[in-house]
């Protein structure tokens, strides 16, 4: 086949396809306004050639939140419920948890001990339930955990509980040659074994907190043990060194939830060329929660949302999704 | 266009492309031996879908050392070389240095007192030239370094003493849906500016030795600042954790030179299914250089290859790559 005929048949071929596949309506429990116009008129900014503001492929990564950005995070974070779950079902294995708190309040569901506890008695939590084990066992017990833990409200998996705008939002940007990563102050561990089922996020995009880890051979096998020590907090201002430690290229567009993206989005900002920077703002206590303190919202210690992170926003020019407004759909159909 | 006919035109489009782009033959400055074969028969096993050792493409995890591996690291490591050259040229700023060691030794090419700051000397060495800057500022440094220094036998830049087969086979692994990796003790700043070019691998995709970052607003602008203080050490026991760090997935091939890599190629072994793990074997003094202490060669504290890796080798079925014997061209033509 000659040359001239090749080009004239890959032409064809392109087209042939494009007409059996047509695209359809990108993002359709978007509801239309300015969030997603902002999001669609981006795209096409980077992705056309002959525009002045095209990105590379190589260059296009995009940085999601996880906690209230892609999957609920009310009334409190998941990996929390996890942790707390953990230390019931491990209390046989240790009776002095009866009277020792954090663990006691735990045991007892007592919410004002817990909050006495502060951040500390978190981090002992967190640690008697992610640390001690292989990072292979870890994975078997996040994993089991998910399949059968359900929301005390919504009563659907964890993983159910996904924002279907925002996974409409992954699809449309990886089938326009963006890199999608996840970038959350949550556990490395306690996201990867469900990202790329649920989001389409393999493991090596994702990006979060981690405790320290230690090569050893057991029985002649090499494993990774996970420590009772904090490794590194990727959150606020651990965002954008988290990015820069994993990926070692700038975002040109992050998507967060709260005063712990703040960080993420100035960095992703203060780049050249285009950029795309959102705030999914939760509005929407009818079908999800409304919380803030901004737009006078309940306070909340999980997913803050501060006036000055929203003034922050319009001034700069980030958008601001409004749950109630922007999205026809909240979640995924039930299967 | 009917389904039925759809099918018969896409098999056709790939029929013609196929025909127009024969694959050219794979590792070319490969001799003929067991090390080419054991790695064109990996591949193989990995890539048919009809094989019992079939690894989809998701899991194509390869894992590349970087000096001695990818490149050249005698006499020493380049990124010591760079580090004493910084220091070199930072000099009149720290007019202290002159009396002060491990610098004057440096200053005043004073070998003996340099082996003789060790491994801390060897630190401050690299905190001093690595540490207290951007990271952009630093991409700047080692680019323009990058771009003027010579190798002092080769006299070529250190991006061109690259090994050429090495070259050959990342390019074949990716050909054949891997994903590769470098796995480095090296700096991962250092490395990144270089290795898209040089290898073919994003940043993305290079993990290697930190030191700390802090997020800061400078005149306005977000900026990382390198912290003199050690991050991680991506060596020995710390390859695995890097690994289970950043890419969150064993890899089914690792490839690496000495003694800092045997736990990498440990934890790529003990995955289950089809694995790859080889160590280049530095046996050529008269193209390069000729280290062990294995084989009898002379010992060397850069890229020690020790004979108890070179049994643990031969034990563990892990091909050992003499450079002498299965290479026909150790580096790329010059321009």
């Amino acid at each position: 086949m000659k040359k001239h005929y090749q080009h004239l048949f890959a032409a064809l071929c392109l087209l042939v396809f494009a007409g059996a596949a047509p695209a359809s309506e990108p993002l359709p429990s978007w509801n239309d306004g300015a969030s997603k116009s902002a999001i669609i008129d981006f795209v096409m900014r980077v992705t056309d050639v002959d525009s002045p503001e095209f990105v590379p492929v190589a260059e296009r990564i995009a940085t999601f939140d996880n906690d209230g950005t892609l999957w609920v995070e009310h009334p409190i974070y998941t990996q929390l419920t996890f942790a707390m779950e953990r230390v019931k079902a491990l209390a046989p294995q240790h009776p002095e948890w009866k009277t020792t708190q954090p663990f006691q309040a735990v045991l007892e569901n007592d919410q004002k001990a817990l909050a006495a506890a502060g951040e500390k008695g978190l981090l002992e939590l967190v640690m008697a339930s992610h640390a001690g084990m292989s990072t292979a066992d870890f994975e078997t017990i996040v994993t089991d955990w998910l399949a059968t833990a359900r929301h005390p409200r919504f009563k659907r998996p964890y993983t159910e509980l996904v924002y279907q705008p925002m996974l409409e939002l992954l699809a449309y940007l990886r089938a326009n040659g963006f890199k999608t990563y996840i970038t959350s102050g949550g556990g490395i561990e306690f996201m990867r074994p469900m990202t790329e089922k649920v989001y389409g996020i393999p493991p090596e995009q994702v990006i979060g907190s981690s405790i320290k880890m230690k090569f050893e051979i057991v029985d002649g096998k090499p494993v990774l043990m996970r420590l009772p020590e904090i490794n590194f907090i990727d959150d606020k201002t651990g965002k954008p060194v988290g990015i820069n430690q994993f990926i070692g290229r700038r975002p040109v567009a992050s998507f967060g939830n709260s005063d712990g993206d703040r960080q993420m989005l100035e960095w992703t900002a203060a780049g050249s060329g285009a950029r795309l920077m959102m705030l999914v703002f939760h509005d929407d206590g009818v079908r999800e929660y409304a919380y803030g303190p901004a737009g006078g919202q309940p306070e909340t210690k999980i997913g803050t949302f501060s006036p000055s992170l929203m003034k922050e926003a319009q001034e700069s020019g980030w958008v601001v999704i409004s749950m109630k407004d922007d999205w026809n759909q909240v979640f995924p159909p039930e299967d």
